[in-house]
């Protein structure tokens, strides 16, 4: 399938990441329509020009006129839809998703999966702090990073629909990897750094240092704030890699603390130097 | 005294911060007049119109001349600086600093110093991740915070002067806090979240990550850029209460990762609550 507009995308769970997809492909000129949990959700979107049509629940219809299908649900949930609903899908449609994890979801939905569609990973690294249809935005994804996540099961054919998709999108940069090494890199950029956040916010009461905060503690707790049921599962299902992470950063830290200890100034020195070196790679192009 | 625009004003230590309130106090209409270890660091302030005048060292007619002082210098060297140089002190004069630590530094400086002149020690909390007077900016001041920290020695002529000073610079909030609030709360809120950028920096060699990085993982690091004779100094100087802090975060940090590890997802949500509840307190006001 080739991404022209008049095909049926169907967004599967409406919420800010879908929502946003949706907004990104309608203003593409593609017929987009949803499928939401909540009624009001599908009805909000509707009222807002966000999608063209939509139905709470499971819906034939739309389904089965989907010739791609863009799931952007809590993995569990997206694995149970699959194992439900695939008999509703038309031939050939293809399948993408934007879950945070890939390991624990990609192998498993491909080994079910009727041969005659199939399914593409990816995780558009991009969001906000809040959450669902009404803070929708597809400015999010304007300079970020866009990831698919092949396996041997997919064709080179679908891989390249999916890079184009992320694209089309806007994505600033679009980049393949494997599942495994998706998610060691999703568990130290992205867990580990929410792990230090929420730990940091938790390890005291510091209400009363409000008024003392600088951009650091602010920066560093940005991302403290956390939909708990989303990011629980997320761990949870990359606790292999985030263990290692947290590892791998605690040690790093007890050596810092011991210098700290030990009045070891020049191992902290070192320390900082190589920090502002490595700094230097990820300032912004 | 008061802050009348005819006072002299002394800068001593003309970097980033000194710079800052040169600009300020110049702007304001004060006479300001600077010392610095290097002639070019003068030479570069007057061609910018940062200071009326100044003088590489020491200048006793300078030192004599000022009603109103500012020590923008690392913590031993400004020890070191009044030991040599009060004898020039005018009496009367007022001399306040921009120190990052507290303890240290306040009971040495008021133990030593002239009965007939008054320190009064402030912490600017503003600052950039640059140096120099080069880079000096007095945009810096507003909207941050500035911290007086009285002991009983203190006037409250003098406290009340200092907080004004803090106000005409243009800063957001001005507080006081004793020296060891001021150091407990900087250990937290400053030097642990800097230790904690540096070790997610130097824990692992990640420039492959760079093409993947989000905007999580930028701002967490964003302070890991450090200038390491001036942080290891700070973080030496209040050793003890950093070390309290981070065995703090550490012991947190561990709670969250055996949570993730013996797989107790209702462990690791309420963690995540408290932590989106608390981070609300420091959102911008």
């Amino acid at each position: 399938m080739q991404w022209i507009s008049d095909s049926n995308v169907l967004i599967v769970g409406l919420g800010l990441m879908g929502g946003s997809y949706a907004k990104a492909l309608k203003r593409l000129g593609f017929h987009v329509s949803a499928l939401a949990r909540r009624q009001e959700t599908i009805d909000y979107a509707i009222e807002h020009g966000i999608i063209d049509e939509g139905s709470a629940g499971v819906d034939e219809r739309l389904i089965s006129g989907a010739d791609a299908l863009v799931f952007a649900l809590y993995p569990g949930v997206f694995k149970d839809w699959i194992r439900d609903n695939q008999q509703l899908l038309k031939p050939g449609a293809l399948l993408t998703d934007v879950t945070g994890v890939k390991r624990c979801i990609v192998y498993d939905i491909q080994a079910m999966l009727r041969p005659d569609v199939e399914f593409i990973a990816a995780h558009p690294m991009a969001g906000r702090e809040v959450y669902g249809v009404e803070n929708s935005d597809d400015r999010i994804f304007h300079g970020a990073n866009y990831i698919v996540t092949p396996t041997d099961k997919n064709t080179p054919e679908a891989i390249e629909w999916c890079k184009s998709l992320g694209r089309i999108l806007g994505f600033g940069s679009i980049s393949v990897l494997s599942p495994e090494e998706h998610d060691k890199m999703i568990g130290f950029l992205s867990q580990l750094t929410h792990c230090i956040a929420v730990s940091l916010m938790t390890c005291s009461d510091n209400r009363h240092l409000v008024d003392y905060t600088g951009d650091s503690f602010r920066d560093l707790t940005r991302i403290a704030r956390i939909n708990d049921s989303m990011w629980s599962e997320l761990f949870l299902l990359n606790r292999d890699e985030l263990l290692a992470q947290m590892d791998l950063f605690a040690g790093e830290f007890q050596t810092l603390r011991d210098m700290l200890a030990r009045g070891d100034a020049e191992g902290l020195r070192e320390k900082m130097r190589l920090s502002t070196e490595r700094r230097a790679w990820f300032n912004k192009k």
